[in-house]
């Protein structure tokens, strides 16, 4: 899927060079999956942020949330994700070395696939240079050589399906292709252990004692789980409606990679929107329905492949310059799926490698809120008074209170809640004992209560509501910030040919890290009064500024301005001096014009005036 | 310190109520120091942040960062956290509870002291109702319950002088004050243990073997210094300059108190000024020199007092509406310093928990820069080239590198270092011990070389320095949001009488979490197509609009919206849907007007035009 002729190194080093994000710790060698951003890149992810929470938070009126990053050990035991937010790792027998099972897996065959198509490239001549060897694949080969192996067709089959389904696979599966397509680590070609499970959350305690055991948040869901009582209060008691929170996660990935796209610390942007499960519909759906989107559902990838059809978003994504034919929405594969979720598509945005997900789009159903509440006894439910109110025909328990007490002493409590939370086919079994014998029994955590018809009566009967009471449905956009970000670079970034290429990074102006530029001609103190008096009215008038008065060449500060993807750069020259002018240049064309700065300022204002 | 007066439980419910903020997990039982921001908390924040990024990061074109919570021990290793950032606790010997030691002392002095005034007061009939109780205070008392037991002058005294300089004692005197003054556990009167310290740092692993240790930052400042070299590469070389960071930070606190005041994590904003160690002096430092700020300096503190001076800043606290007069900057006594410090004032604001640090303004001179570069082999350091080249007289060496290497072989290099970093005292030693014997001996870690004048000649001599070399020292000011929020909320506050008597918060609008209500008179669907549009309009323009259509009487859901801070009500009746005029009600004056829909936006617009 990756663009062969991407250059992912260039923009690399422009990435690092201009200080949009580097990696932490460098200086003490740097840890995998941990990256600082840099004035650059922490102003354009403030300005995707900013565009996010216009877009989404004060436009449907979302209630923000800001709860804390680390959550206590029962929270998170009782969500599910101290036994399942797992990944499978395996590691070289010989050595230690860990790796990620899935991507062991993927590696390996892929780099066969691609030893399989050089070799037939080679053999029929379209490829020269490649060295074929009909050595066995398995055997061990030096770090990053493809050895160009041709496949038999079915192999070659094999492979491809296996790795279309890649994400799908738990650790048996894992443990069974290892077994069956002999996966050796890349680098040693030493056997790799069965996979085992390993939790992805960072772990820490709490207080002085040490006692209270507490973990970083893998998402921001939670908190606004736990929230949600005070949520619905705030909202008036009023449904549907949504929570969202912007904020760092973490999660202790096995082997970080893909720079920004597969990190331990990342920023992440989630809303929760609270439903009624038997009318999930979006309010303003009358809005978007007609927009096209790019669908990718299950059945397809199950079959092996990834063909996408069009359905009648992309509003958001193109303000902050994410191209519109590089979006799809792909349908998660029931095993690919996290614990929590009854179905979820994700939004992949298509960069230099692949389609990475970006955005998921998950039912929560009413798990969470469901499981917190059997947990800490708290009603989190949403009642609902009924305008005309439902007559409903149930079963009816009555408890004798005079003998039911005496009889049954210390068990009283238990017994009763036991036959009140009888299934409908029990019911209709304690009438008919009741009926039959004149008793029945009652079956608490294994203890076997007797109960007779003095102390309990059952039947059909009708009862009127006038309240409906029900548990919402949860719906979870989460954004990646920071894959977001990634993407953005790679689909903004471009080269100008000239007398040498220069990079460009075309953001859009609402996200630009900084709208403009003012540079004096040169060092002259001449220059100093107006640049001191235009970088105050641009930043009294919301642009933000970067002024760059280092003593280079003016051609060479717009290159470096262009790197740094300011659209505008206003040059202040000897002519201003004398009459007030400056040039504005205009960073994708690189066309000037020359007016008074007051024009230009109401130029600036109009083409940034949407943020 | 604190007001007596002020009815802080009721500020307390108002805060939980429109949910400003609340403890988290709470439906779990919540755990101290750790809150939730809901809707209105989160946006109250969010403004703050903004209005000191417009005024530190945009105004003065600081280089904002955004590094990661996670650090590796080795880092903090070094930046002397894991050693020294650190409190002093005491455990009941009994229950084992555990006590920070100086709040201990704090709470048991201060009771003994209120004792003592009830006492007398008492005695002098002024209070009649207090029970003096002529019993031993060290004696076990009930949880709560002040005994008024009257003290004598000079206990009095040191009690006082023991309180002022809480902050400046290290273990061993608080052990010392603990034995003196029989400190005991407030709650049980049990004995307590002598203090032992206690990190605050949050730690965890990194990675799937554990074998790499982090701990959750205690401030954003280090992933600042870590930065340096990049950030003065991006700020072409140029000094001085600033980076500024907004994030969350951690400290594991002893015992969490005082709502947002002690908390376990919080958003903290923090600005690095890199400066010349021979020029501290900040370029914009005339345009402010004339504010008049309120301080208290260590040595008034230190004589056991708090006599403020007034000396010739406030215009960012008064914009988002800190009192002027209740804010003043502290100097930190010695002890009390941070370990990276050489200075320290404290801007503080007066609450009802009397003077709390909202702003630490530390220098730390040339420390971190220097711990970090010194471990890391990285230089950390200014190049500034010199207009007018300096000519210092120096030692000078020349090493004989004919018979230097031969001689000492593998330990040619360590030698030659240690000639090289000599102080002037040893040159001229060396000096004297070649002239007069013909040899000298040099040390390195312990072992003993000789040299003789064949092998080394040093002489004094002078050089022309063209290039000037330094580390950079830093000024610090430390901004804990969550802290300037609480004071924030105190400061704004107030009850107005009435019927009943009704909350109000007076935000200034620029931090408001909503800057507009928009009310329709009733639930009549008439009212739906104008709230929508007029809703509509007022997000265009940058309004940040609450709209509350819940079916209460208008009256009522004014005094909520008084109670969520919201400056401006904009209310649609049926005269609206003649004229397209509404009604604009002022929240803190009440005073109403009626004007079209266009003129009540352009109002609001520029109230609001400073955001």
């Amino acid at each position: 899927m990756a663009q062969k002729s991407f250059d992912r190194a260039a923009l690399e080093q422009l990435i690092v060079k201009r200080f949009f994000y580097a990696p932490s710790f460098q200086i003490y060698g740097g840890v995998a999956g941990f990256y600082d951003f840099g004035p650059t890149g922490c102003a354009l992810m403030n300005n995707i942020i900013s565009v996010w929470r216009n877009h989404f938070v004060l436009e449907e009126e979302m209630l923000e949330l800001d709860t804390t990053i680390m959550t206590t050990h029962e929270v998170l035991k009782t969500s599910g994700h101290v036994d399942k937010f797992a990944d499978w790792m395996c590691k070289d027998l010989k050595n230690g070395e860990i790796f990620r099972a899935d991507h062991v897996v993927e590696a390996v065959l892929e780099a066969r696939l691609q030893g399989d198509m050089q070799a037939r490239a080679a053999k029929n001549g379209t490829e020269a240079e490649v060295v074929v060897e009909k050595k066995d694949p398995k055997k061990k080969k030096k770090k990053g050589v493809v050895v160009a192996v041709e496949l038999v067709d079915a192999v070659r089959k094999e492979y491809e399906e296996t790795l279309a389904q890649i994400d799908n696979y738990g650790g048996q599966e894992l443990a069974d292709i290892m077994k069956k397509f002999d996966i050796r680590s890349p680098e040693t070609g030493n056997e790799l252990s069965v996979p085992q499970e390993f939790n992805l959350m960072f772990d820490s305690s709490i207080g002085p004692t040490g006692q209270l055991k507490g973990y970083l948040r893998p998402e921001t869901a939670q908190g606004q789980f736990l929230n949600f009582k005070r949520l619905l209060e705030f909202n008036n008691d009023k449904m549907p409606f949504a929570s969202a929170q912007v904020g760092r996660s973490f999660r202790n990935e096995i082997s970080p990679r893909s720079g920004l796209l597969r990190v331990r610390e990342f920023t992440m942007a989630e809303i929760e929107h609270f439903v009624d499960p038997e009318n999930k519909d979006h309010p303003h759906f009358a809005d978007v329905k007609d927009v096209t989107i790019t669908l990718l559902s299950k059945d397809v990838q199950l079959s092996g492949k990834t063909e996408t059809r069009e359905v009648t978003v992309g509003d958001a994504v193109e303000k902050i310059g994410i191209k519109r034919e590089r979006l799809r929405f792909r349908q998660h594969m029931d095993n690919e799926m996290a614990h929590y979720a009854t179905d979820c598509w994700d939004a992949e945005i298509h960069t230099s490698y692949g389609w990475i997900e970006c955005v998921g789009c998950a039912d929560r159903s009413a798990y969470d809120l469901t499981v917190h509440s059997r947990r800490t006894k708290e009603k989190l439910v949403v009642r609902e008074q009924l305008e005309t109110p439902r007559v409903i025909e149930q079963w009816q328990v009555e408890i004798n209170k005079k003998t039911f007490g005496p009889k049954y002493k210390k068990n009283a409590k238990i017994v009763e809640e036991a036959l009140m939370s009888y299934t409908d086919q029990c019911y209709e079994k304690l009438q008919k004992d009741l009926e039959t014998n004149g008793t029945s029994s009652v079956d608490v955590d294994g203890v076997t209560f007797d109960v007779s018809k003095e102390d309990v009566s059952v039947a059909r009967g009708t009862v009127t509501e006038h309240i409906r009471e029900y548990t919402p449905n949860v719906i979870e956009p989460s954004f990646g910030i920071g894959r977001i970000l990634y993407s953005l670079l790679e689909h903004s970034w471009w080269v100008r040919e000239g007398d040498e290429s220069r990079n460009v990074l075309s953001f859009p102006t609402v996200v630009a890290p900084f709208k403009c530029c003012l540079l004096p001609l040169s060092g002259n103190v001449c220059f100093d009064p107006f640049v001191k008096k235009y970088s105050r009215q641009l930043r009294q008038n919301g642009i933000s500024t970067r002024t760059d008065d280092s003593k280079t060449s003016i051609g060479r500060r717009y290159a470096r301005n262009d790197e740094l993807g300011i659209p505008f750069a206003i040059t202040v020259d000897f002519q201003t001096v004398e009459d007030n002018t400056v040039t504005l240049r205009q960073r994708d064309s690189t066309e000037q014009i020359r007016d008074s700065f007051e024009n230009i300022l109401k130029i600036l204002k109009e083409s940034s005036a949407d943020y």
